[in-house]
């Protein structure tokens, strides 16, 4: 285990925390057939030799960044990486580490979205039979979210071949986008909800496009992590649940927030209060807006300790599973973060990882223990 | 008192809530001065004659909606109003039925922003006299923020005659946009925030332009006010504090965010970690992100006691006054809100009010009194 987090356990005087056992429900993977398809491509999402290493450009702005920037510039653009990205015995590594017996895979954004449809549907497939064989070959310690193809129809068609052939796929991971590129309240999205619940799957919402970019230019990505992927996911459900589609899907259906549901616990209230007045969007509902919320489930990818709070006074705390987000956020490999490459970062205390371990050191035990595994347990399946 | 407000009270075995003596410091006014100027514009923001009353059309998105319908439909754009807006008779029947002893009057968006800055110059003092005027014959009921003009040097001139010749008014409001349209980080602003310090002035900062907004028209205007405000508010303060100009402004300086902070309190966390792991922002702070967001005041506009909490979690609720967002979020005067119109709204129950009580019925004494009245004697000197 990590010397830092074996200090933050051992300030506690609370043992039951000390042996973690966690389960993470957020931690990417690029599968080493992703790797290939990013390589051999020359335009955002990509990967491409740099300095010390390979970089990896997969952001709308990063993209901008590394058109305007001369060749030699542009060999620093993206973030560098190295095996935390592809190689599964770097995260059982880090996973021992860090407290982690069992992670849930999901492949990366942009996930497929850049593909021609046809190649989503190959690759949704062949990506899907790898993730089944990595986590079936992993003695207990990966299961994983799929991939689908931005379509309903063969969305629907993969989600039920996941289903009867792939029993280590407990769910796919979806954009905001949707299926259709029109967003999670678009009306050809109900048949994946339903078959999504049929299937008794979890769907993983995750963001990639960011809301407000137009802002945080100056700031390098910090903004736009921070708040443009927290506003994308707040967006994209409040859509969602005002569309008024789940009051045509059973209140069974399983959907988990990426980064604690972005900012819904905290605006869910002045959501309610807005919707109600606004009696044209009021009538389409069955319910006040966080009556949906409630139903959802949440990562406890909050960073501090006020957050998960709120998360677990709006939802329950039954309904919010560990993640880390790992291999983002990693640790500065030394002082200029640009220049190392590919050492092994599953050898260093991730301080993101350690930091939504501190966030519920102050719960109580049942609390904690429901976090950190028996929600993850019961919602895949374990 | 209120029936609903009383009802509220009563279910509260606590009896000290039961005189709420509350210091509302979010409650907006169009001065008859402001009407006019609305009343003989024909572009947003302008007041129109409606059926069954006046018409108020201020957001941008209301613009839009009223350019493209026909003029009959034209004239249901917008929201209708009444005295609310501007009778402050009409206020103090508002205030008395729901337990306001004192409310911090401040223009309501978009403030002066759209006139020429010769006119925002003049508005400003006239405006700010007739504040002053209003408050000092109110008998202790009404304080003020006052508005300044779009410009640093004459903002400056503003807020050292507001300091020196207006003792009522105890701070300006201030648009996310800033003084010169740059935003809060321009560091044009720096002599404006020491001139607020040294006046021992508050800046009630308040959102009006919205971010993501493209994401928002086809749910009507709920998800604008839900995510857009609140949004905007957080992008302003993040880029404020990465700026730097904070390192470079005593830590007295008196910044109070409206809606509970839009969803920093959530996302600070957050904030951090990203701000750590992008070194280039990192360095020009000399403290985490959370660090100068602690020394701001926030509202109790938050609509659900998870927030509520999350906030004092986060800040300590020595550091949040009490607010209304008045007359805003009307009760809805009839079945269907669009046909009545000068209808006295003082005489009914503010359900929008109400909620924001009870955000705070499950919190101890202690921290009742401090939200509802304490910080706010201290922060405007009451």
């Amino acid at each position: 285990m990590s010397r830092a987090l074996t200090k933050l356990l051992a300030t506690q005087s609370k043992a039951y925390v000390r042996d973690l056992d966690a389960i993470d429900l957020h931690t990417h993977v690029y599968l080493p057939r992703y790797m290939d398809i990013l390589r051999a491509r020359n335009d955002v999402p990509f990967v491409r030799p740099g300095i010390g290493g390979e970089r990896l450009i997969i952001l709308p702005a990063e993209q901008q960044q590394n058109s305007t920037m001369s060749h030699n510039a542009g060999i620093s653009a993206g973030r560098p990486i190295g095996g935390e990205y592809w190689d599964v015995n770097n995260k059982i590594r880090y996973m021992d580490r860090h407290g982690i017996r069992t992670s849930v895979l999901s492949l990366a954004n942009p996930w497929l979205d850049f593909l021609p449809l046809e190649e989503q549907i190959l690759q949704a497939a062949l990506l899907n039979n790898d993730m089944e064989t990595l986590c079936r070959d992993s003695d207990g310690r990966f299961l994983a979210f799929g991939v689908i193809p931005q379509d309903s129809t063969m969305a629907v068609e993969e989600v039920q071949r996941v289903a009867s052939d792939l029993p280590h796929v407990r769910g796919v991971i979806l954009s905001t986008a949707g299926l259709n590129g029109k967003g999670l309240d678009d009306p050809e999205m109900l048949e994946f909800y339903r078959a999504i619940d049929r299937a008794g799957l979890t769907i993983f919402l995750h963001p990639h496009y960011g809301v407000g970019n137009e802002h945080y230019a100056e700031y390098g990505h910090a903004l736009f992590l921070a708040l443009g992927f927290t506003f994308e996911t707040t967006v994209a459900v409040s859509k969602l649940v005002l569309s008024g589609l789940l009051d045509q899907v059973p209140d069974t259906l399983r959907l988990l927030l990426a980064h604690s549901g972005g900012t819904l616990p905290f605006l869910a209230g002045r959501l309610d209060s807005c919707v109600e007045h606004d009696a044209a969007i009021a009538q389409n509902l069955q319910h006040a807006p966080s009556v949906y919320l409630k139903r959802f489930y949440y990562d406890a990818v909050a960073y501090h300790e006020p957050a998960l709070q709120c998360l677990i006074d709006f939802v329950g705390s039954d309904k919010i599973v560990f993640g880390t987000d790992h291999p983002f956020f990693p640790p500065a490999k030394d002082k200029d973060t640009e220049t190392a490459g590919n050492e092994d970062l599953s050898e260093l205390d991730w301080r993101s990882t350690l930091s939504n371990y501190e966030t519920m050191v102050n719960m109580n035990k049942a609390v904690q223990s429901a976090i950190l595994r028996e929600n993850a347990k019961k919602l895949m399946g374990i």
